[in-house]
């Protein structure tokens, strides 16, 4: 224990990670002929690939008991090391028991573990991710690490919105001298009353979704965001010139002291939009740190609205910073879908694997989380090298190769499958049906509802 | 800001409290009538004397709009000195967007605002005062105040939980150097899964409810985060000799360091067991430190089950020191009911009415927070003398007013009150009928709800 002299602990961050997500996907390319849209609607429209969905084996729960168990089993964690258990997600599957405690029959003995659940849509990982790096750093740790689960079962209505679904569950394992540091201080957030995204309606899975108002949200959440964190982050280091690097002396915006930048991501599309747009401002906000990039320098003065971003040249002209800064956090948004809570930590793993590790010390990583409703933060990561980041980089390899282990579905199937979890919906009593050969190894799954609403679950061996 | 060397604040924990509740109760002796069960079931079975409940005008949002409004304009707080705004409640009306969202109307320009809704059964309010301490001691604490509003509408199907209803809701203001400070490093939590109490059906607004484990669940939680709390006490106070006081001779156990014993209070009767129960172990656990209570040392070696609490004698044992620590702190919960979340913080507010204010300084205040399914802690507070407690204490001079001013209501009335109620869920649009005369001055309620589920309230001048 660090804190007995009431001061936090250093390097507070995230020590491992592990994502879930089903067996099953549909290629975005199938979902456009299934569908009768024009070709590349879904893949160059939206920019996504493939999407994850549950059977009716998995839910939110069992998404949340695999990436505990996972986690905790390859890091080689004891359950009676954990002081701390936090769940985000938007997919509740009760009004008052939490999924923490649905968890908590993983821990035997182990109760005195702190944490609840955090709700507000895709923004509900990041609370849980605040309150346990607090927790970390405040007089009730006992030296003990903290773990946070985000997790959600992302499905629409038929229409338009239903190829922007997905499914996933991220575990973080959190605590001092961590590989990737949360930046002190650096911080901002932007709250307010909106109804764009909601599921005011309890009989029904689905959400109710105002699209044209969301993607307002999610841009004016990102503005205030970004300009409320470039305010800290120069009254921060406002003693030491910040704007030129030791060995460089061309002059860096704060924007441009990220390495990468990962955005909540609903879809491949709105990230890309929401990258030029956010360049764009750091121009203005910054023009002479840009005097080299006569592409963006025209858009100086320009009055940007996020309907202009389709124009082609505007993307165009930022290309190759969003090459280098945000593709790499694109592969399993891309290859998943909207995980919700989890997405945004989703587009950190798919950096951790974009590169080799020893291009990795030192990186700095914006996160911008977005929750319709709503509430948003911009914060940032440090790397640091070590044998923690080797064997964090370590855990991950299996990712890529379970994103290809994954059974490609049809159509029909995937359409038969949403409509039986539509019509399964607050169903007591409920047996499902699906295979449980098709999960992968260890997943937890549910094996029936009672007709009081219990659920049980059972671990695949 | 006081954090600026890695530190954490002095004394942090609650500035200020306001507790709203509806305009309407119930007798408890008019619902025997009722009922047509035995005088005295509700009144000494379960020993409530009043409870509150909501017409259709009100919900968790609109206590929440008001609890929040009524803290900040009696305390001259601006909006733009609050950093942190949290919800605890089981009273969710959306699944996604949250209700701190929606209190985020208040606050005008003022978004960069952290938190979100925290979740599980009587719990989340605790969870909600845990995270913001934890802010407050953090790296992400920029030196504005926290707030934490636990609010819930409970209410049951007919039958035997039904008189255990109640509603309500409790904000707090917190910072550094406050009056009330939260103990350092003075905490135990005890979570398991368990399905004594929770709210599966989305169709309904009534939890399921299985009593006998609901009690067996408290009891073993309040065990085991007692002794875990009691653990960390003599661990901490290691170096003196902790069972010594001072200026006195006699021996102390853990237990007698408390001025006030505050629990989750789903109802009257259940506290004086928990009380009972709690004390007979502690004889157990510290024999020594009882040599002088003859009524309570025959019980050194004997077995308690919680069943036997029920024989009078037992209870009558601890009258006494029920009468002196926590008596007091069960006005509220009497007289208002469960208010789930802010239930605890009732009886809270009830000890710090109890007596004249300079018999309050350097008291100590154990606090067990009880949720079904299930989470729960053991916590204490220290009372710090000074202006600023009496201002504290001065703002909570209207409480008792408000409680008597409150409008008696017919058992039939109430039973209309809770069937329209009972129909209204999750309907919409929805116009409630109710008059807003009826309301308290300033209170916010619902205007209605579209046919989208979106939700509209408004204030009454």
């Amino acid at each position: 224990m660090d804190n007995t002299q009431g001061k936090w602990p250093d390097h507070v961050g995230i020590l491992a990670l592990e994502i879930v997500v089903p067996s099953t996907y549909v290629n975005q390319t199938d979902l456009e002929l299934h569908d009768g849209v024009s070709k590349g609607k879904y893949t160059i429209g939206l920019g996504q690939e493939r999407m994850a969905f549950c059977s009716d084996r998995e839910d939110v729960v069992s998404l949340c008991l695999t990436a505990v168990s996972l986690l905790m089993h390859r890091t080689k964690t004891s359950y009676s090391n954990i002081g701390r258990l936090e769940v985000g997600t938007e997919t509740p599957v009760d009004k008052s028991k939490s999924i923490k405690s649905m968890l908590m029959r993983l821990f035997d003995n182990c109760n005195n573990v702190e944490g609840v659940d955090s709700t507000n849509a895709c923004y509900g990982g990041t609370a849980a991710l605040f309150n346990s790096i607090a927790w970390l750093e405040s007089s009730a740790w006992d030296g003990r690490l903290a773990l946070v689960v985000a997790a959600d079962v992302a499905t629409y209505a038929r229409g338009g919105a239903r190829p922007t679904g997905g499914a996933g569950a991220v575990a973080m394992l959190l605590g001092p001298n961590a590989p990737l540091v949360l930046d002190r201080e650096l911080r901002a957030s932007h709250m307010a009353d909106t109804y764009d995204f909601y599921k005011g309606d309890m009989g029904t899975n689905y959400p109710t979704v105002d699209g044209k108002v969301s993607i307002r949200c999610y841009f004016e959440a990102l503005y205030n965001c970004y300009y409320l964190y470039r305010k800290r982050f120069l009254k921060k280091f406002a003693d030491t010139d910040n704007t030129n690097t030791p060995n460089n002396t061309s002059p860096k915006s704060v924007l441009q002291h990220f390495d990468a930048i990962v955005f909540h991501s609903p879809y491949g599309k709105l990230v890309r939009k929401a990258f030029t747009w956010l360049t764009l401002h750091d121009v203005q906000l910054d023009a002479k740190c840009y005097e080299d990039e006569s592409d963006l320098l025209k858009y100086v003065n320009s009055d940007i609205s996020v309907n202009m971003l389709s124009e082609l040249g505007v993307i165009k002209d930022t290309d190759k910073l969003f090459k280098k800064l945000t593709a790499p956090t694109q592969k399993l948004p891309k290859n998943i879908g909207n995980m919700y809570t989890a997405s945004i930590f989703g587009g950190l793993i798919s950096y951790l694997l974009s590169k080799p590790i020893n291009e990795m010390a030192g990186k700095r990583i914006a996160m911008f989380s977005f929750g319709s409703g709503m509430c948003s933060s911009f914060y940032s990561i440090t790397i640091r090298p070590g044998e923690k980041l080797e064997t964090l980089i370590d855990l991950l390899q299996h990712v890529p190769v379970m994103l290809e282990n994954r059974q490609s579905t049809s159509t029909v199937e995937f359409e038969n499958t949403l409509t039986n979890r539509e019509l399964a919906y607050n169903k007591a009593p409920f047996e499902p049906t699906s295979n449980v050969d098709n999960l992968f190894p260890d997943s937890w799954y549910l094996t029936h509802i009672d007709s009081t609403f219990k659920r049980y679950y059972a671990q695949k061996k």
